[in-house]
């Protein structure tokens, strides 16, 4: 196993043998741990002395179910903290099957504004890599480019890369990576990274692993015996079994599930219902696609290996593809946050983000601030679908909307910033869903649902039941449960959405950790997985605060303690006391 | 002596007894601790929840020289933390002979976008307010609007209010007050509190002191002694006396000194000199003048009482006033830090400021970084003009450039932001100016040179002498010492000015001091004015790290640290146990 690390500042590359100290470590867990090793906390994002690391998880290349994440990390443009964004891609098992432990991207070439590609493939011993400018590539949309790349490299290569966001410096930039039909829309999507690669010059990373030796078992019969329990949980969970809800309306099935729970947030977290919820919740999506393709349409895995499949397709009227996928963050930062309820329109707006490299999330948080400051009505589907456009071709009004909610707060002078550490907020409310927002003020990445998904019990009935609205001190001890176990979780290379299976059928989580151990040789327990969850946890919040951070950043925006959110008029009251028993009680 | 405060979310006001706590304070010392009392320092700058706060100084109203000074304070929408900016006008002395010891501004109207004037005046027997709408003097030129209020209110008053820059909420919102012309040209201009009053809704504040009874003393005979040896140290001080440096040529002498030491801040850091200097400094404003009015044109007071009158008029070539006044700061931040050596250009542009209610330093530093990253080249006048026309008018661009340095940095994605906590940088150049350095990093207020202006006897050999260009650990006693030195100056109502002559002559500081004693009845001692500006420091301090701030802000950008600056080719080099014993020995 290697470390393989490329030089941007004189286009050199190394092969170093993984150190003990990363032997057991994948996914989240090496990302965050080389950035803390290896990153002053104190050095700017879009700086020399930043780095960006790929990892894929632990598990990552071999066949266990849905477990095709890439991990990328690196100091934050947008936090100004550690960041980590995994991805579901064939890129993923594409680096792992290459016996590639981790890619550390380093150092800034002089020249600005001049981009590289990187190619990596197998050389028959190890891998090996080419540099090549990347001009002809360069402010282009990503659904044009990808298939010049796919032409020039061969259809056996997996592509990581950067949208014109990512030339631009944009704190909202993501990393994107193909799907399964090759297109742009894989994304590492929170954080700002793709800026991190484009400040280092490079805009595509080409992976071709054929002939490449695959992934090494220490234990391969205790893997095997842990993929089979982890795929059979999967398989029988209502959630994640064929034709179960994630396969047949998509994510988007929480639209109308949030909506009925008052915790959709909508223009601009003004509300927590929104009157448009219907018309494009995951069941309008699939009735749509029916009635547009005159069959039943279900969903299709976003990278190999993928069993719950929830990735949809938008088709429109003539039934030919809007854009794949409509998530539920996406189609609710574009849609209910913006009061837009034109599901072909929010189709469009997901194309754009995908085709410029925004993330999604950010993208509609930003513009639903705008509107929330009187840019352009809420509601305002062409005013929003031209922001997107502003933003992807560098205008003025793009510049202040790529810097991602807050940044567009701040330049309209708006208090009213759903942000936390610079982040914007994904589609729960945090005033009607009291754990998420524990969540959101305490993880170390800012404002993200995916950190630790007490969605699950408090809206899901999943790994038991936590009252939504329940302003109570065990929120705390809910919130840090699912971030130390969802920090492992990350480090395996298995979607988050497994999560679902693990919680529930107790054979679920024992087989994933029987995967790793199968495959690391080590012994962990259940215990111990979830405390290496919480050591990762440490180092993260360890960098945050070398770079800056105190509790103080740990906490909701000030206008939630004020303002009340309809339907159920609440605000956020749960004290710091309970945000700081999180790390304080790990 | 009264607090005053104004309720700006039912329009109400009330009418206080001073606290003992609060009845030797004034200016800064006064405003600061107003803040930490009453302002959360975790609230969000521009809601219901921060107050601003505008304090006379302690002898401000008196005869003493040169003291006609406000401070304004809050919770900065630029840095986050806690802001004293202050200016002299005749606003100042107008409100302290009300016997008004500080205006505390709450609260918040619930309609968005309308603007409210007050006018405070003497009923007989105590200071009296009304409210009236500001219909009509919104969203325009400050130079159109100052006439037409002094039309309304009479000639006898005296106005502060916030222009465009301020009712779009940019961190780069200044106060505006009226100079001895009743023109919009003295500014609070650091820290965005132009964006805090307009976000209460206040547009202009006007004070007519006619029958007020005038400042009280404790000991008149003390007070007078006391301001008779400050006159006679700033009539002596080869700076400050008539005719001599500053009445002469102004604060702008000090372009051709930093150009010559290497230490003034050219094209956005990128140098230490600028090849044209010598066509923009005090001496050229001088000799320009001399050519197109045919007479020698000595400088003119701010503010009533001042006998340095550094403040200058720029003439054009028919002789007509361009502006009043080109400050050091000013011409240099639109200036040689914009490559543009052009006088008349620079007083254009020092002109839009004021107009629009801009700070100057960080209008040409947010400039200078969009020209550092692409946007227009350095060196272009109309282009830089343009963009200050984009900021006055809330033009996209102007959201941008409107939020700051650093904040333009952040959409351009370039890491050559100077600035500290979010403040852009003043004249100096820390990296050939070692002293400097250590105040911009380590100050409450952000990067400001007033805060500790080690340039005294690093540049200037006033007060001492130090080598500016050596790394030494005592920059950090330096440093510490100006600070706290200047807490207390900031307190008195004097113009920061009269340091060099209490810095050389030991009369003036004694005078100063007995002033203080005279009009308070205190009996303090020189070391107890320092020990007292000491604990104002601290005081200012823990409101930031309540704010959320830790030693990692009290550092200098990180592109100063491996950017060699020419001509000395120095890089900032004292380390971060200097910069952290200035106040971990305080």
């Amino acid at each position: 196993m290697w470390i393989l690390r490329l030089n941007m500042t004189d286009r050199s590359y190394s092969l170093e043998d993984v150190p003990e100290r990363y032997q057991k470590l994948g996914g989240r867990g090496l990302t965050s741990t080389l950035i803390c090793d290896e990153v002053d906390p104190t050095c700017h994002p879009l700086g020399p002395n930043n780095k960006l690391v790929f990892a894929p998880g632990i598990v990552t290349g071999t066949p266990a179910a849905t477990s095709a994440r890439i991990s990328v990390g690196g100091k934050s443009p947008l936090t100004g903290g550690i960041k980590e964004s995994n991805a579901g891609t064939s890129w993923a098992p594409a680096v792992a099957r290459m016996r590639i432990k981790a890619v550390v991207v380093e150092g800034m070439p002089e020249e600005k504004g001049k981009y590289w590609m990187v190619k990596l493939s197998w050389d028959g011993e190890k891998p090996a890599v080419e540099f090549m400018p990347a001009d002809g590539y360069v402010g282009k949309n990503l659904y044009d480019v990808f298939p010049a790349l796919f032409e020039k490299f061969g259809k056996r290569v997996h592509v990581a890369g950067i949208g014109t966001a990512g030339e631009f410096g944009y704190a909202n930039s993501g990393i994107v990576f193909n799907d399964m039909k090759q297109r742009p829309t894989r994304y590492s999507g929170r954080g700002g990274l793709g800026a991190v690669m484009g400040s280092k010059g490079l805009k595509f990373f080409v992976v071709d692993a054929t002939d490449a030796p695959g992934v090494e078992y220490a234990d391969e019969a205790l893997f095997k015996q842990g993929a089979k329990k982890l795929r059979e949980a999967l398989g029988e969970h209502a959630l994640t079994k064929p034709k179960g809800g994630l396969n047949t309306y998509g994510t988007a099935v929480l639209i109308n599930i949030l909506n009925e729970a008052g915790g959709l947030p909508t223009r601009n977290f003004r509300t927590g219902r929104f009157e448009g919820a219907p018309k494009i919740a995951g069941e309008a999506i699939f009735e749509n696609n029916k009635a547009r393709t005159g069959k039943e349409v279900y969903n299709h895995a976003c990278s190999p290996g993928c069993v719950i499949q929830c990735s949809n397709t938008l088709y429109d009227k003539d039934g030919e593809e809007i854009v794949s996928c409509v998530e539920y963050e996406s189609d609710w930062a574009l849609g209910a946050n913006c009061g837009i309820d034109d599901l072909d329109g929010i189709g469009k707006m997901v194309y754009w983000c995908n085709a410029y490299g925004l993330d999604t999330i950010e993208a509609g948080d930003s513009i639903a601030v705008a509107m929330d400051s009187g840019l352009l009505p809420f509601g305002d589907l062409e005013g929003a679908i031209n922001l997107i456009h502003e933003m992807g071709k560098g205008k003025p009004l793009g510049r202040v909307l790529g810097g991602g909610t807050a940044f567009v707060a701040k330049a309209f002078g708006n208090p009213r910033s759903p942000s936390v550490k610079g982040q914007g907020m994904p589609a729960y409310e945090p005033r009607a869903v009291k754990g998420i927002g524990v969540t959101y003020a305490t993880t170390t990445m800012g404002a993200d649902h995916t950190a630790g998904y007490t969605i699950a019990p408090e809206i899901a009935g999943v790994g038991g039941t936590s009252d939504p609205l329940k302003s109570e001190p065990a929120k705390a001890d809910l919130s840090r449960a699912f971030q130390t176990t969802t920090a492992f979780l990350d480090s395996t290379g298995h979607c988050l959405f497994i999560a679902f299976a693990i919680l529930d059928i107790a054979s679920g989580f024992e087989g994933m950790v029987e995967e790793v151990n199968g495959v690391l040789g080590t012994h962990l327990t259940n215990d111990e997985v979830v405390a290496l969850g919480g050591e990762i946890l440490k180092r993260e919040r360890a960098f945050n605060m070398g770079a800056g951070m105190t509790t103080a950043d740990d906490r909701l925006p000030e206008f939630m303690k004020y303002e009340k959110l309809p339907p159920h008029n609440v605000v956020a009251d749960l004290s710091d006391e309970v945000m700081d028993r999180v790390f304080g009680e790990m």
